[in-house]
């Protein structure tokens, strides 16, 4: 199946629409007023109801199937479904929402009861998050960070052989405009031997592709890296808030804990592969001197065709910018090609030693940043591990986020010849401590 | 309400049981044959069915409300009622299960329906494990470890300050008899630049508690180390499998993963907080020179009464003492009393950055291993990191685990004047790798 290049939908706002034109269809969960969730597709400013399109007929076969599974309260038996489902279900949507639908008529005439108009809903996770894993493929982040940790020693030993993850927190995985608390613990205050119990003075955030994960494996069994993207159901961003005093302190030996698991925010749209797929491209070549993957790590395929262009924005708005009626200022500007390991790569590593992955389960890339400042994902980064404060455009400055700023992550997808494609936007407010 | 001594039962096993007398009153969730699962009580060598008692009408109020609860395929909403419920259900239960009780004779015609055999049952895994943490409260074995990695720095500046955690993962948690796969991964030999994959050859177990969550806090909220207690809903056996080879090339910086991801087993029956509180006692006196804990981590009661002795055991069974007809031999023998910090300050701990903390969340304490080399609690400190070989009964050593072995952990209560009360075992027999 080739990709059309420029679906015309008759819903109007779709054609050009940054994040959601036809060409995406990412499915997520919604509420609207005191009805339950359901499950949903974004295409322009609407959500198109996939309950609804069921009860009118809409759709037929594979994809009805595949629609229904959609349309529960959350995406977990969805994404159990795997790719082939999915594939039925965007081709159907496609043909449903594109312009010269046999069906529109009928479809119109069902008006907000299909197409609910986004601004009215409440978005949801998509997805019960069984387990959270975080990755850090983001080499020039894992260099940037490990100078600042162990300045002898930036990337240590592992790093190029090893696609390096750990695990997080499930449960305070939230979707994007949830609030977050600024999290209290132990820090070590330098020059000193006694930690103090406290607000994190520290406190940032980590620009992260998130992928939600699809059928899995049983325990004790593995997922070859050439099946690898039949287990992946779709992508979101992801904002690992970092409590950076706290993990100083904490971290060693067993790694970060209290530091990240007070608050993690997604996204709430689940971008497809089929969506992607224009924009999959070349693992970028490793340097010279690099060692190659290791044989479980390494397919052509994969390498030729298993990485994703994918711009990874991060802006700021202030409380004070709020009060000017300011604009969110961009601060950082990034991309999913800065990962040193590929998606493929991180779930058959995940999975090698038996480790079962389940539909629902969530990974983190780890911090994206590219080799530039402006690039850099993290304010740990940004400030020089907090020395340097950056500089907004109202006057104001920051090494760290203060009580009141909103974070703003957001990713689009470009290519000539092809419209882009977004992600919408991954958002939290900065609550001041208990 | 006070304790009585020495409960009799009409359900003779119970008298006496090395495991499950009337003091104990464990819960866990079985099934028979092609049955759906239901919640049971184990006492003496049966398991009390929740649900046929409710159907014979035996429980009133608050009890008979935990009771239906307790009934359902997993224990994770009983784990939200709480502590006063659950100490409701466990009068009802001594009552009815009491020499004396007046009900005697309508429970016997009940017959297998209420009492089931345990050894025609299956046992599961109590609960869905929403988050699993496992901490590092063994200072023994931090000490024993941490020279083997860090021969300069063994115990590192925060040990004595932070409950060290990292969070595990819940999708392979088992249930006792589950047999685990030696997994395979990357690992570097000694001397050699680059990795290797393959079969673990460092192939452990670590002996450690289990705790199992109750209610819980919201995310942004923290739990005070005053009512950490109201939170635990029980108490279980963990064996955290790890794979030593594997962890000592990929722990750095973020911490173990596949290394431990692969399998960790519990023991089925969940020990209450009220069947252990005749062994609680005060918290072990600090060495001189250690700090006191920080405020957050502190309370009068909890110091003087937030420690238990319970007596933690590893045995193994080898292949060739199963086909000898051998007994498992014990290998550890160690106790809680190891323990650095208590349960309410892991509680306390890991909310106090506003992690949400969920029903049927489970907690490792970590190994728990006395000082001496027979009270070591994993194979590593036992082998001196593999260097001194364990010599078996029956003429085989043992640097790590072999293909076929089985570890086998038990735990065991005991006290002057009062009955012993036991975990029941957990057990995991090692298959070959793929």
């Amino acid at each position: 199946m080739t990709t059309p290049i420029y679906l015309g939908s008759w819903v109007e706002s779709a054609n050009g629409h940054p994040d959601f034109p036809l060409e995406n269809l990412p499915l997520g969960i919604f509420s609207q007023d005191d009805k339950p969730r359901q499950g949903g597709v974004a295409v322009g400013d609407f959500i198109f109801a996939l309950r609804a399109a069921l009860d009118a007929g809409l759709f037929q076969g594979e994809a009805a199937h595949a629609a229904q599974v959609a349309s529960a309260d959350s995406l977990n038996d969805f994404f159990a479904l795997g790719p082939g489902p999915r594939r039925a279900l965007r081709e159907a949507l496609q043909n449903l929402l594109g312009e010269n639908s046999p069906q529109r008529a009928a479809m119109q005439a069902l008006g907000e009861a299909l197409l609910v108009p986004m601004g009215a809903c409440q978005l949801h996770l998509p997805a019960r998050v069984g387990d959270y894993t975080d990755f850090y493929v983001g080499i020039h982040h894992a260099n940037n960070v490990g100078k600042l940790f162990r300045p002898d020693n930036p990337l240590l030993p592992n790093y190029k052989y090893v696609p390096i993850g750990y695990h997080g927190r499930a449960s305070t995985i939230c979707v994007s405009g949830t609030p977050v608390r600024r999290p209290s613990g132990q820090t070590l205050v330098a020059g000193t031997e006694t930690p103090q119990f406290g607000p994190s003075k520290r406190l940032d955030y980590e620009l992260e592709l998130g992928i939600w994960i699809g059928p899995g494996n049983a325990m004790g069994s593995a997922i070859a890296i050439e099946q690898a993207s039949e287990h992946v159901a779709g992508f979101c961003l992801l904002n690992d808030w970092s409590a950076r005093d706290v993990q100083a302190w904490e971290y060693q030996p067993l790694g970060p804990f209290l530091s990240k698991n007070f608050a993690s925010s997604v996204s709430p749209w689940v971008v497809t592969a089929e969506a992607l797929s224009p924009f999959a491209t070349a693992q970028p070549k490793r340097p010279a001197g690099d060692p190659q993957p290791l044989p479980y790590l390494l397919s052509e395929r994969d390498q030729a065709s298993g990485a994703f262009a994918i711009e990874l924005e991060v802006l700021l708005l202030t409380a004070a910018m709020r009060d000017q009626g300011l604009p969110a200022q961009r601060i950082a500007l990034s991309s999913t090609l800065h990962m040193y390991w590929t998606v493929a790569q991180m779930v058959a590593h995940h999975s090698v030693g038996g480790c079962k992955l389940q539909p629902g389960d969530l990974f983190g890339t780890g911090t994206l940043s590219g080799p530039e400042p402006h690039e850099f994902g993290s304010l740990l980064e940004s400030t020089f591990g907090g020395k340097q404060p950056i500089q907004l455009q109202n006057g104001e400055q920051r090494t760290f986020l203060e009580d009141g700023d909103e974070v703003i992550m957001k990713a689009r997808c470009r290519r000539d010849g092809y419209p882009a494609i977004g992600f919408g936007e991954c958002r939290g407010v900065l609550l001041p401590a208990d």
